[in-house]
């Protein structure tokens, strides 16, 4: 199954995160053996893997001393030599502390709202020494103790200020880094700023610097025409930066959703998206599982890419899409406007009922993508 | 209760929608007697509100002829003389017709697209002649009979190149005409473009003329920090043209949830929002029902704003506003960068364990806020 | 791929609705032919499905006269003698016409709910006399027109009231006919009496007659580990008289989810379900499509059900689920309750931190099932 | 504001879980003071509550001595004595081990399961020690690493086993302890066994000894009318032996929607219901704010079951009432079935048209509901 192998050219990524925590699983149990930050790196690259992503606290502990500080820097960087792996990825950690149990740059306290943005300057540092060309902002809690007490017109504006003040400090550091907002195709939990690729593009485009900021939308398992359509919308506004590719659909706590990965995959496929695709995952698997895991989220992306190139040139299928009218949709309807083109349009005589008898044959294509799908063609 | 009674400055408004089909309810019933689109004005009227709208085939038959649409603009015009009544919005009918059952102005057929353009131009053109400010563009369905057959990038091109030729239509035409998409504060159905306040947002920063296109969100009852945050980003991007309100909370299907409308009602009215307030209902009531649901639609309304002020006056909610944090999320947490200001604060010591101690007894926030929406206070 | 072929002894059927409405499409469009209920038997015969469903105004309309009634049965009953297919179910339909606007067994109105009774006798016996051996009865709703008016209690007595007095009627009618409430494996809607799988089996257990009454089903595309359990309960009761496959998965709205359905397929098949397999689907396709579609729903799930059979057989995938525990959970934990097991068990010495030490390598199982899914292996 | 004040007929109750615990808040910040369970029950006592709930480990932590557990229920023995509170609920912690991670009743591991019903055992008899009638069996989780591994129908025994083993237990023991299934009144979660108040209801159907279990869910604050429903059929087969009120209603992550809660306390009062109200609630509350938000939760309570009883007894609301049909559905449709009463409803006649037209003015019943809820009568 050769083809299906994963390699550097395919930009997968992992994140710190995935490693179980040291010491102790997600519930308490013990761990017999830790996974250091630059092991998880040696053993990635020998999986195929292109990038890792960290946040802040994970890679450099709190707490750690200066020489431990370079120490940790020293092991990471030469495993990240060594392999040939790239940090796809930096993130300042802006929850885990009960210091943002409300709220980071939102926060009502204007001494914890100063803190997390001298937290995410720090962290920039760090992921520019380590040659993190990305730099994923905190999700935007709503920063609230409770809803009644204030207003989220302020907290839209204090996570600008923040945002704005970050741009500014690359600039002046001169480095490469531009910044990503976590959002999410859909929003189904509704209790925070920015929640959705929609939201979170239009509030780049009030930033002071919008060309330094895009998105790092998590694309869950359940995709249907909306959240494909969000996907479009930023690759459309060119601010795809980064994608975070829920790695549930590999299993665990429900069955796997591989079909509705097909069409994300074919969709980045299709419009040249060429980002990391990081998994995102809880880290509540054993060390056993870990690298299974890791190799079966690749190898089932290679899958699917693989199918959704054969859906690009199998002919049956092209001629089921061009029936379905697919490529109709690249012409324009009208052009731009003129005075000449709306009163020729203005007199131009349809027939409504004749338009609303043309047929599809939907089905049809759908069954051929079911049958590429499930392994029949 | 006549600081509840609704009045003309209050800007409520209802769609001919309201009405029940002529001649027979929703599911088949026998209607004694038909209201028509003048009646409804009179009766708005004479019970306080302020605004109609309607969609073009609502008000104008398809198949009406040339004296029978004069007739009823004549008749429709003069109840709006006779009341002081305005037009609120008007729309173009793009979903009722078969021809329309893949998509308007994004339906994989071409002649459909440039029809829906054709009846979108007619439509404008009513809505001007009667006065209307606004006129609402159709909800974008995803156009494709299968998400298999096509590109959503392709979609939103096609939708944007319609609404920045109707744009070029309306400034040809020196209409006082502004365009406002539909979409939801959060997005349940997943099943569009542009399906929330962000995605609708960000699209309009995408089009040659911005300044003529806003918002139309849906307001839910469902309404938790999340929505409230992406209609603060509409209030924020001054493109909040106009409100539908889910009048469902009124009762009928489930359990009246007027206690989430408070915090709608209070941030419109924070936020000094005095565009329309628009109840949108199905037209699944009986014509004995109709002023009764109407009036209280708008009796709930005054009442929450009425609590919403008292929220702003009570001392006791004020102080516990205050002890929330409220008031300080208003101001700046660093300013505008500077190189000075951000060498200062990377060199500021914090203790987050002593800034995590902060209690805001925000329980006792929320328990005053129910017992004023219980009328307890 | 002739393994996928259906036959008549997988027991797939159809409804009369998934023929697209006699005259027009579900938006109003013309239809160029309307298929007949008996031309419908001949080609589902044709296509190798078992079975058609019906509900009683489908096949004989209203208004229909008595020489009329007498010709459609004829006509009706040649087809499946012909064809061998047989009834699978009947159906009152106590939704479609506005006197059950506000419900039918449960009506407010005494005389709705006597009329509905009497509707659904005369369905039993028009179901009896094709030889159908299940009739579902309509799903209970709320029956009120407000949810304030009146009292869940009496609703769900009033259900009672009516499922009791059917039976005693198919009893003292000497028919074979079984009833199927029909449920969902779970509620998102949550509008109505005896919504899931588990509240439909309580209300059996209150009936007076219990053995005539069963569960009928939606077996919906979004399969989480809930739901299963629901349909395992339904199976463990032996009430799983009759499953209805939402045919979504097949596509059209969304794209297709497949692997879903692989472990319902795999649980029926496991439990020995031999019912009819009946595919549930709106009536919005164009008739051209209509034997594509059958065709497509059988041929999907004869390739899910034939890996359902690989799960079974694959020694690697016997292997990865014997590590998880997959067969353990088969042996009784401590049997039957004693004094001497209790005793025994109260002094047992267990050592929690070594048990929780285990480990299963689900990844590896969950991507063997990718892999099969996907036909990988 | 006198009439809202709690007292102990009320049988208001809270769980030790409401303490924040010791030493920590649940982010990791410090705390001052620990509040002891004794301490908790004499301040609960002090503002009018009537009942404490406590898990096992809660109360007697699993490291304590015999010394130091008779300390424990000695001094919360006299706090129950000198403040008249009882014990309203015991159970068995069953989740927060790393060795239940898998499930307990239904863990795949023998060892495990066995270990869980020795630890309910355990907990059976502390509660019986401390007077509760009441003991909560543990949700019933999926019980295995991966849904790919085993049957559901298997868990569902093994979870049946433990169950009737427990009943016997107690019965040996002539303890006077009866258990209740945790469940939710719908399964927005789709992730366990037993999810909703019907498939509790019908898998206690199922059991060895009935008559000894019953339910206890939890009442979520968005309660349409299906919720309502299943609430109403534990009602129907008398097993609401507990109810978990969700506290969240009461503010902190959203708005509170009390008037959802409206028909909850509605319809427990129609029904009379006198069981515990248990008020469930994450302890992530400052102990400043934990007395003010257990005396916010029961002011509430009484204040919605003050407005239900003013809607029993105001004639304007039964008037509404009375024309939405509300008293009507008590009436008996067709009474048991005879063949005598079966022939008559045979040859009635009908007229759908007339029935239909009955109007119901249901939105003058729903704004009084909403006047009343609101405090505007």
């Amino acid at each position: 199954m050769n083809a299906f192998e994963p390699g550097p050219l395919h930009k997968f990524a992992f994140g710190l995160r995935t490693i179980p925590p040291a010491g102790r699983d997600s519930l308490g149990g013990e761990y017999p053996e830790p996974i250091e930050p630059w092991e998880f790196v040696y053993q990635l690259g020998d999986i195929g893997a292109w990038g890792v992503a960290f946040r802040d606290d994970d890679l450099v502990p709190v707490a750690a001393s200066t020489a431990e500080r370079d120490d940790i820097l020293d092991k990471f960087t030469k495993a990240l030599d060594s392999t040939g792996m790239v940090v796809s990825m930096a993130r300042t950690d802006l929850s885990d502390h009960p210091v943002f149990e409300h709220g980071a740059f939102t926060s009502v306290d204007r001494d914890v709202r100063r803190y997390a943005i001298q937290k995410a300057m720090r962290a920039v540092d760090l992921g520019a020494e380590l040659g993190a060309q990305l730099h994923d902002l905190p999700a935007a809690g709503e920063g609230l103790e409770s809803i009644a007490a204030g207003c989220p017109l302020d907290a839209l504006e204090r996570y600008r200020e923040a945002v704005d003040f970050l741009c500014g400090y690359v600039r002046e550091q001169r480095y490469p880094t531009r910044f990503a907002v976590p959002c999410e195709l859909h929003a189904p939990h509704g209790d925070s700023l920015l929640s959705t690729v929609g939201h979170a593009l239009a509030f780049i485009s009030t930033l002071d610097q919008p060309e330094l900021v895009g998105l790092d939308p998590v694309v869950t398992q359940r995709t249907d025409a909306g959240p494909l359509a969000g996907l479009a919308q930023a690759l459309d506004a060119s601010k795809l930066f980064h994608v975070e590719l829920d790695a549930h659909p590999n299993g665990h706590h429900g069955p796997p959703r591989v079909s509705d990965g097909f069409f994300v995959v074919k969709l980045l496929q299709d419009a040249g998206y060429d980002g990391p695709l990081h998994f995102a995952v809880d880290p509540d698997h054993d060390s056993a599982d870990l690298w299974e895991f890791a190799l079966g989220c690749m190898r089932t992306h290679r899958t699917l890419a693989s199918k959704a190139q054969r859906f690009a040139d199998d002919p049956e299928i092209r001629d089921a899409v061009a029936q379905c009218g697919g490529l109709e949709l690249r012409e324009p309807s009208v052009g731009a406007f003129s005075p000449e083109s709306a009163r020729a349009l203005s007199i131009e005589c349809f027939d409504p009922a004749a338009l609303s008898q043309r047929r599809y044959r939907s089905q049809r294509l759908d069954q051929l993508v079911v049958d590429l799908v499930l392994g029949l063609r």
